[in-house]
């Protein structure tokens, strides 16, 4: 057996710009368009310029509410001596001025004795009198071609007589998800090797925010024959076909097949990192794009290469991101020959705003769901130092990442929970990178972080903290922070099978163990308590596998890759596992005070000591608030 | 008869404070939840933190298309000592990788040989397999309160299992139009006096920009039980009421009355500008809103108080305008004692971003339609001056801005497709405003403007434009681009009612004359035919009734404000007017190489030399376009 791998590697700009004159020879970019009621125009584009139906005001209107008189019946009047006008009409605001009229007196002015007005102060002509198309003229020009109706433009073409207005059609987009191995949502049948197909939902989600309309079909499995049907199928209803998945050199990956066989295949293959599998091509002049599996990779390819057709496809110029100049706070390398797009947190610190990069693996959707932009490293460049500054494309405001607190160091599920109330309470955003206790540290030291948190035990003292503070973060200024106390203990499996009674089982034969990472509190804690019962990591099969939170611990026991591993009770408990608990201790938030804005400090505090804080940590379980949201200790 | 003029004037900062503590009493700001399915949540925002249901993957996943492989079996491969191994299993990308095998090489890697896999380089455990909960852990917290879920939140939740969500229901907002002035738009009753409700329309588009359902009621005519019944049904239907117009107080403003009748009127009367007539106040707990009547007074009162409630009731920040520091082009005089917004369109020049007013009349609308922004003159300052920089909040994107030609001149129709054509096909945005050819001129002077377009007639030489250029603007580098020769003559009305031959005629008794003003190049041809004539000003009824553009000469004839005018013979023929020619004059548009972009001029000349601008032109009748876009002369 033998399997053609024919994927190019072909670099971005130009797959960008053979795709967009491919599309100019498709006629793609040539915008269609429609009429409809003006009623439903809203945030649609101008299909071609539109002109005003009628003058408004159409008649010389009162600009105020107040009376309507000859200019000439109040020549002279003056406080002294006050004019009486007989010949006066009442209007209001909008009302038809008559021509026996030429101006209007504010109603504020007037007084009124018997059937007589008594003004003090002489009107000039057409004063107070809105002139006939004030507004506008019939046959102005009211909005050029390709424009966004929006509140302002509505109004006005209302107001204009414009009952129907021309407006670009909006686009749409096929979407085809193919893959034996993909279920619908919802769908039941979750056995190992399946995965809830979520991409084409995404890709539908920017379709209509890019005002185009998704067209989906449902998941089409791995046979060539099927799937070219369903293409057929759609085609005729779209005017542009993606096709999800199968766009890499798998078995099962007919798409770039199937668009040779019925119409070109322009490129397969771009070097860009991730989404290198992308497939562009056309069948009946009708672009085709192939999209990656992978969740990060397809949003990428979608975004590079659909997003401008489809503005182009609506006459108007794509959004540009706003760009920030960021720190880069790690190091990343990259490899020479592609373009890579990496995703970051940004906040602001005193020194400036700082990108925080994201996991960057291609599965990990939940990196797109935390960034707030991406940055790109150009092909030809070998990455970025630490500390380098690097332009930072968002697709966050601004305004929320001004309001952001982050956090590096150990996780706990306290933090959650405090990042939730901190969002809901008082609008700001929490951002927690779980790096363990003593990257936060280490964060803490090169002052990129506003807090950290930390559980370190000294196992010199049997006290948390303090003395690592002293140790690495000579000459800068902390507050160390209250948060919780939580159990420390043993994650097992439900009814406990393999009759695990505490830290000497670990070395008993059968049981496997899942650790932590090096560096984080949790590890520093088994290590010091294995010491105390004279047992060595090599005794313990699974002392390196290591996992990064309480909860990936937790799940792996679930998922039986393990029997046990050593965690909170919070998080064996979410799990419905079992848990035997070994110590209590001190997970405390260190803050920066001069990095750390004042009143999110102030929000922080009153969050933790709230009681819905303390309610919904102590319904976790295993955690103790005596104490929470206190300064325990401050730099000397 | 007397009417109570009870309007208040309170700061805006004050009501704004009132208001949203009033807002807060009645509850309003709590945001309210429902649960909907995952796939309806676009744009939705989460109503309460929201975890994980499953991890994903949720089983050991193969990260590459190639073979499974149990890493021990690939020890010691290398290219000259290859390994083969009959133990393997092909896998996909997301493909299940079963407890047998611990690592997954790239099918690029691999050969096959009959059934065995040849292999060239060790494989590492763990490579190129995916753990579980990788991407996330059952329970892990994917969205915190208060989220907008967007595409990749959405996918993130299809992902983790999350089926249905929780979300902040979308506030619903009714509106009442009021006035027995007002008429549905599409009707046919235009009499004078009328006016087409337009401001329910634009109330209701921004109410969905901000996540809000808008109830329109229909027009409620001004009778105080008809409106009292209205209120009364539509406040079961909703979460806030808005009553448009009837604020003022005109005879038939029953609004506040209605309100103080069956709740509270926590304020009548603010000191802003536009808009002072606002009603803040609630009934039955529901805060009640009364706009004016002024499209541009109502858009005013409900960005200031019904957006920020609205976005506190979906518990998200309001969003920040994005600010643009300008220079302002023209003096603004501002009284004392309010809060001033004047709406200004924005370019950009080489000295900086110019920030242009824009019409204040408060029932301008196409003011609102051609702005890119506001100031804000606040209380206590007397106005602007010319040159004074201020901040501008955009409502439109800086990208557009960037990419905007500005041309202060004298008003041709030519400009008008000239503008359609720039927005069509190069995504240029052509600013124009009609301050006549003098304006223009001095604009120039001022080097505040990319170009203007100019029709002045040296009365000495008969020449055009040339004279002008060389007096006003030494030291300045301009280019004079032909941009149409056009015919000027007399406007009347159909079939000649009057038998208006020629010039003389306009001095004849019972003839009304309306003008252009002073400055415009159409005022400087007037007064130079007239003089040869031996005609003075005096001599005509109507000389000083002055209108700002050729179609608004056209609509006063049409509309009977008078009986001739001079302008373009364009201007006639839209509006089905008759035309006497006078004289052929050069319009042109003299440039400022030094300030305007080489990419504009470039496309600026291809459009006016484009055959489409030449027949569009052409088709509106009295141009002739021979030379058009060519540079007649340039400064020396």
């Amino acid at each position: 057996m033998s399997r053609k791998v024919y994927i190019e590697n072909m670099p971005l700009d130009e797959a960008r710009k053979r795709w967009m004159s491919h599309l100019d020879s498709l006629g793609f970019c040539t915008p269609q368009v429609e009429t409809i009621p003006v009623h439903n125009a809203l945030n649609r584009i101008t299909g071609q310029a539109v002109y005003a139906k009628r003058s408004a005001p159409h008649y010389p209107a009162a600009a105020m509410d107040g009376i309507a008189v000859r200019a000439a019946d109040t020549y002279g009047a003056t406080e002294k001596s006050p004019v009486y006008i007989d010949k006066y009409m009442e209007v209001d605001t909008g009302d038809y001025v008559p021509d026996d009229y030429d101006a209007v007196i504010m109603i504020e002015d007037v007084n009124f004795e018997n059937d007589r007005a008594r003004i003090i102060q002489p009107a000039v002509p057409w004063q107070h009198i809105r002139s006939i198309g004030e507004d506008m003229v019939a046959q102005d020009l009211l909005l050029p071609s390709y424009t966004r109706i929006g509140p302002y433009e509505l109004a006005s073409l209302i107001t204009a007589g414009v009952d129907e207005v021309e407006v670009v059609k909006q686009p749409v987009v096929a979407i085809i998800p193919t893959g034996t191995e993909l279920v619908e949502s919802g769908s039941d049948n979750m056995a190992p090797g399946t995965i809830v197909e979520s991409n084409s939902h995404m890709l539908s989600a920017f379709c209509r925010q890019w005002g185009a309309i998704p067209l989906r079909h449902p998941i089409v499995a791995d046979d060539r024959e099927l799937l070219k049907k369903a293409v057929l199928e759609m085609l005729d209803q779209c005017d542009m076909l993606i096709i999800g998945s199968g766009s890499s050199a798998g078995r099962e990956d007919y798409t770039a097949h199937i668009v040779e066989e019925l119409g070109q295949l322009l490129i397969h293959g771009i070097a860009i990192r991730p989404g290198k599998p992308a497939i562009l091509g056309s069948i009946d002049n009708k672009p085709v794009v192939g999209v990656p599996g992978y969740p990060i990779s397809a949003q990428l390819v979608f975004n590079l290469f659909v997003r401008p057709a489809l503005f182009a496809r609506q006459g108007i110029p794509e959004p540009q991101e706003d760009v920030l100049d960021c720190q880069i706070a790690r190091k990343l390398p990259s490899p020479m020959g592609v373009d890579e797009y990496v995703y970051v947190n940004c906040a602001s610190l005193p020194t400036g705003y700082y990108a925080y990069p994201l996991n960057r693996g291609a599965g990990v959707t939940t990196s797109l769901v935390k960034s707030d932009g991406f940055i790109r490293i150009p092909r030809g460049s070998e990455g970025i130092q630490a500390g380098e500054v690097v332009q930072v494309w968002l697709h966050r405001s601004r305004q929320i990442i001004d309001n952001t607190i982050v956090c590096i160091g150990s996780h706990d599920l306290a933090i959650d929970v405090l990042a939730d109330l901190l969002q809901r309470h008082y609008g700001i955003r929490l951002i927690s990178s779980n790096v363990g206790s003593m990257g936060g540290i280490m964060s803490l030291r090169r002052q990129e972080t506003h807090m950290a948190g930390i559980h370190l035990l000294d196992p010199q003292t049997g006290t948390y903290n303090t003395s690592y503070l002293k140790r690495y973060m000579s000459g800068i200024n902390w507050k160390l922070l209250t948060l919780v106390k939580r159990q420390q203990g043993l994650i097992i499996k439900p009814g406990n099978p393999l009759n695990i009674q505490g830290l000497t089982d670990l070395a008993r034969s059968g049981v496997r163990f899942v650790n932590r990472q090096k560096g984080s509190g949790t590890r520093v804690l088994l290590d010091y308590l294995l010491a105390k019962e004279n047992l060595k990591p090599e005794d313990i099969y699974g002392y390196n596998h290591e996992e990064y939170t309480h909860l990936a611990v937790a799940a792996a026991v679930q998922n039986d890759s393990c029997d046990v591993g050593m965690g909170v009770y919070a998080s064996a408990r979410v799990l419905g596992l079992d848990f035997i608990p070994l110590v209590e201790e001190d997970y405390e938030l260190c803050i920066l005070p001069d990095i750390i804005r004042p009143e999110h400090v102030e929000c922080l505090i009153n969050t933790i000591k709230s009681q819905e804080f303390i309610e919904r940590v102590s319904a976790l379980g295993g955690y103790n608030l005596e104490g929470s949201g206190h300064i325990r200790l401050s730099a000397e």
